[in-house]
């Protein structure tokens, strides 16, 4: 990186310790006789959260009113690059109309655990995916000239003591896994900024993990922003500019600034190493502050329209038995649940968003059918059963065609900064669903929810529209899709388990003050129930669809650096429609853990009935490759991948082999501890050990009986066991490395 | 330990440089002009295999006769510590009459995955039952005057590349788990010897690592006998000696002794740490040899109808629908399956012996019940399925009362030195069992492997019997149980599956050439099956009698150091029989990583019907404690535990809970680190706050909602954020110290 040294020069170590801390909560530092401005950030991945007044502390409902957009867990089921990007340039708009210059978001870590707090801010439990919305959504902002910073660098993926505990990961699974979607952030979309996490990684807070900020994220990932600490989470302020941290958010004001003196004088940390700091931080100043000039205007019912038809595109349907949906103009209906009237349509702690235009399922339902009628069946302060309320709702369920139950989490239970305890629907909804479907057999649950929950009464129920945190237009998009004035196409970015045991970080997460122990490595979500041939409610990648399609065709075409896959895909029903390819790779190769198969590449189209496409998705060599940590590299094996085109990580509706040659292929030389079973892959073992004699052992270790295979899986030096003498194995050596 | 100056002192360095190899693949070195005798070693953990001829080499089917006792997987069933002592004390009986001062075995390790080749070889997957087990057995074999070497330290659970691979376990795992065993049986039973493993633990060769043979062995364990190394496991024999190992095992002649002359020479290895290596052979050689004048003579008669008791005391009995077993003395029986005539009866490796009196169950059968009729259905040769063959066990299968058709793994499938690929039994098998079952409601499937198997035919027969490897007296121990003169009392030592998919090491056994991670951690079996609420086909602990018993009067007494554990049993059936009871401990305090609950005492006993008896059982302080990797020591929370009498590890008869107070209960200081849900603990916070004006945060934090948790959910320093400055901060840490 280049200083700026036209700036740096004149300030006075007081002027560098003060840039390096933010002024409060939401500015960074003013300089006095400096033309330097100051820039605003704000919290909103899904909506801006503007505070007003109080910018020297936390106030999480105070804020300008904004469009909120539906959350990430929803978004992500989108599978939907331009819908991101797109709704990146709405923030963008609203950013700079409010005179914001980095916008705080999106989050990008994966959902290890269902139990973890924020999740609903996360996009999915696959990296891949993750990688790729969030690289179109800051695509999408900065476009709008408004920073963008992405957090929470890295592996924040629980909110239990989220500012102390250590997320404890082997380096590989870190970088396939965990960094990767960062990584590809970085590297495609160049964000302004990167927040860093509160958590520590293998012991060191990320906010002053030099490995991390500086060896991986700015030398190898080549990242040329700036690094803000998550609010709160900087300790040590010298050790964390030591190891790359940039600006500390927010400042703790005379104590921020004279900690950083003392540091620079007692010779703790170096004025250069400060420097380095500073110059981002006024590069980033310089790079994204506002003219003051903008228009702060911004269409509001446009975006409002945006948010309604973003999450009518995310919606999914996990469930329509007998076609029950979309619902019919002359179907009477019973409107149920006390979330239809006081949605849950968006996430609390920092992304929460003073919504400019709320519409309700109610409201909007209401307005189109004013036949329906509605009980609320619960209260969303309690898990109480109010067995009279339940009652009235039994009541009108008994006559109507179709009852849609509105059910999910309340807020009480779901936020940032804590995590869940379980992942049950409060008792009285289970309760209230149970007794419904027992006198109706068309009841349609609509779940609102930042995660994944239980689903007890999954089988008594005809359908099951999953529609997470939707956002101000919750109304109106819900019923869009249930009308099929929208058909659905959202696919899960996560499993839905059939219990909460069953999540492969169960037997860790949470259970550790100090630690979180990703015991189970690489299996993350999908990953791990695949591979472990587990029984999920619903896979990864899973959704319906109004229509159906058909999928013809395939053809691959390994390039000199990535793989072609080619299809066509067909609408073969009644309904327009959009559906997600998805594209999964299984290394067939690699002598190391691997998972069944991982997405590696998608693409949503839209068919008319009957419209067919030639599909064509390009698949990065990164998805055929694994991390070596013992020689610090992406290791691509010569060999054959599977390329699956699944409707869901578990339907997998086409399928072929591809033979990739990427690298020389030559045998390691021999050593004394070279496997005998890998000496005899080679072509020139046989007349090696004829030439020393050796002809009775070579007939001994070539069958299948229990002996051979013994000594097989034995290394040259312990050929002794077998009478070959020490000199005629280092002779055997010499002879093979010929 | 004291050095044996007297001879050390007269050898040379060339005597002492061959002291610590072996002289060949059997005996220790010998030192011309000195009186130091020669000892023996053999294998041997079922059953001597004293090597005839070919001292220098491996000939794993030549050795002389030796009673051949049940496979450790069977013994370890019997949950029976007195049997295994009278099963060390014949070893020990016989070894002395051959001349055998130390006998090789037994092995300890647990079973990680059902696909290890060598777990027929090894007790369990719990470490206080093996490690129990094995005591016994050391002492028994210890009280003829002949060592053992307790094998293979440690964390040796995969034989594909077991010359090298690493097995990559954290501290706490391995302290709990994977050393438990080891530990228990040096501080119980004080082995002469034990044998360091092939493998790496975490990166490091066993027999060259420090941490485990002086650190942990040595230092902590306070071992005082010698460690040699498995057969052909050293490859840098300096550095071994280094770290603790004292025999290379076998010896490689003249280059074993020049590489320690050179080691030593060039200042690679001090002449002091090789003095501690041979004075510990020495040591172990004047210990352990014998005199030459020990009788020649042993029962092997007696022995043969020990090895009978013992095998019918430990088969366990899985399945007996409709009281199918014992079967009567006029049911007309017919008997299926090649391995009735060739019974696998004993483990593939260094493990087998050369049988006194081998009788099978055909033989066996074919004296008591002249008529029974015999087919063999398949061949062991291969997994074809011979529909000839096949049909002809059907057809003397249909007018029988009783079918009991001999099942198991070929001795081509499981063999120490490979691991199997799969659980499955050959095909031929599992289709011979599905034929008969459908002509036939009483099929009884009599089981013959060295571990766990998948039975995808198990709802399908009437009952199933357990008989891993029973040794020579296979025939006659299986009919004993069949015919109910012997009452079935073993318990399953390991968990089985519904399928190999649900193993805990599933992600990883094996997948990788140069690691095996043990990303489970402490869920080892049932640890695992239990915290994942995971059904299994058959749970740890299991087995069924022709009685059953009842449980009554649990009382628990906590002492200084440990809990009493009292209760009455009584036997509530027709048949006498025996019990093995089971207590396991749950621990409901530490916040650590935990399975629900472990084994922590047990006890056998025999009652007649109708008969009760009190049974005592002490649990160990270990049982309630946890290894702190952060402090190097082992914790007893104080707190609440629960006590489980049970029929196995998941059928709990009894219940209760104990209040542990074994540590000072003191608040850590308050630092700014200390969460404020900690400090909310503590009885002056409430007083500290208000003493400082901040009533309203008080407020603000004391209920339920969202933004009071997520505030709690913090650490003290970032109390800023809800407005507390850094100077109350300090103050409220100075007041809440006081």
């Amino acid at each position: 990186m280049e200083l700026d040294n036209s700036l740096i020069d004149k300030l006075t170590l007081k002027e560098k310790a003060a840039l390096v801390s933010g002024k409060d909560f939401w500015y960074t530092a003013k300089i006095d006789h400096s033309d330097l401005p100051v820039i605003m950030m704000t919290d909103g991945p899904s909506g801006l959260r503007k505070q007003v007044d109080n910018p020297e502390g936390l106030s999480l409902n105070d804020s300008v009113q904004a469009v909120c957009f539906p959350a990430s867990a929803l978004t992500a089921c989108s599978f939907n690059r331009q819908k991101l990007n797109m709704l990146g340039h709405q923030l963008g708009l609203a950013a700079k109309a409010e005179g914001i210059s980095v916008l705080l978001g999106p989050g990008i870590n994966l959902k290890r655990s269902p139990l973890a707090g924020r999740n609903f801010e996360y996009f999915s439990e696959d990296p891949y995916l993750a990688g790729e919305l969030a690289a179109a959504y800051v695509k999408g902002v900065q476009k709008e000239h408004v920073g963008v910073s992405v957090k929470h660098f890295a592996a924040n993926n629980r909110e239990n003591q989220r500012f102390t505990v250590s997320s404890n990961i082997d380096e590989r699974t870190l970088r396939e896994i965990y960094l990767s979607a960062f990584e590809k952030v970085v590297k495609k979309a160049e964000p302004a900024t990167l927040m860093s996490s509160y958590n520590s990684i293998n012991g060191t807070p990320s906010s002053q993990n030099k490995w991390l900020l500086t060896d991986i994220l700015r030398n190898e990932w080549n990242f040329k922003g700036l690094v803000m600490s998550d609010w709160g989470a900087v300790s040590d302020h010298a050790t964390a500019i030591k190891a790359g941290l940039d600006l500390e958010m927010p400042g703790k004001g005379e104590e921020s600034v004279q900690e950083i003196i003392d540091a620079v004088q007692n010779g703790n940390l170096s004025e250069q190493d400060l420097n380095k700091s500073v110059s981002r931080v006024i590069k980033m100043v310089e790079d994204w502050h506002l003219s003051g000039n903008e228009t702060k205007f911004y269409d509001m019912d446009k975006q409002h329209e945006f948010a309604r038809e973003l999450a009518a595109d995310s919606f999914v349907l996990l469930k329509n038995n007998q076609s029950v949906l979309p619902i019919k103009p002359n179907d009477k209906i019973a409107i149920v649940g006390q979330l239809a009237a006081n949605p849950r349509y968006q996430g609390s702690g920092s992304s929460h968003v003073n919504p400019y235009h709320l519409v309700t399922p109610l409201d909007r339902i209401n307005q189109v059918r004013t036949d329906a009628v509605f009980e609320p069946g619960y209260s969303l302060d309690d898990d109480n059963i109010d067995s009279e309320e339940i009652g009235k709702a039994v009541g009108i369920s008994k006559n109507v065609d179709k009852v849609i139950v509105f059910a999910g989490y309340p807020e009480r239970m779901e936020s940032e900064g804590f995590d869940k305890d379980n992942i049950d629907l409060p008792a009285n909804q289970n309760k209230l669903i149970q007794e419904i479907s027992k006198v109706n057999k068309n009841v349609i649950v609509v779940l609102q929810n930042g995660s994944v929950v239980n689903m007890p009464w999954a089988d008594n129920v005809a359908a099951i529209l999953e529609t997470y945190l939707a956002g101000e237009a919750v109304g109106e998009a819900t019923w869009d899709v249930l009308s099929g004035s929208v058909n659905p196409s959202g696919r899960l970015a996560e499993t839905f388990p059939v219990k909460l045991e069953d999540n492969p970080s169960f037997l860790s997460f949470g259970s550790d003050l100090e630690n979180e122990n990703y015991r189970e490595g690489l299996f993350i979500g999908y990953r791990y129930y695949d591979k472990k041939k587990m029984p999920v409610r619903f896979p990864f990648g899973f959704g319906l669809s109004y229509t159906t399609f058909d999928y013809e065709q395939l053809r691959t075409g390994v390039r000199e650096d990535d793989v072609q896959v080619e299809l066509l895909v067909k609408n073969t029903g009644k309904y327009a429609g959009s559906q997600s390819i998805q594209v999964y790779v299984g290394n067939l190769t690699s002598m190391v853990e691997k998972p069944v198969k991982t997405l590696a590449g998608f693409d949503k189209i839209h068919l008319e009935p009957g419209e067919e496409k030639s599909v064509t998705i390009t698949l990065d060599k990164r998805a055929f490759s694994w991390y070596d940590t013992s020689h610090k590299r992406w290791q691509s094996d010569n060999g054959h991948y599977k390329i699956f085109i699944g409707e869901s990580s578990l339907d997998i509706k086409q399928q072929t082999t591809v033979n990739i040659r990427w690298n020389d292929e030559d045998f390691e030389p021999v050593n004394s501890g070279t496997y005998i079973s890998e000496l005899m892959k080679r072509p020139n073992f046989d007349s090696s050990m004829n030439s020393l004699g050796l002809q009775k052992i070579l007939a001994g270790i070539s069958d299948d009986g229990p002996t051979a295979k013994m000594f097989k899986n034995m290394p040259l030096r312990a050929a002794t066991t077998m009478g070959v003498t020490p000199e005629q194995i280092k002779e055997l050596i010499n002879k093979l490395n010929e």
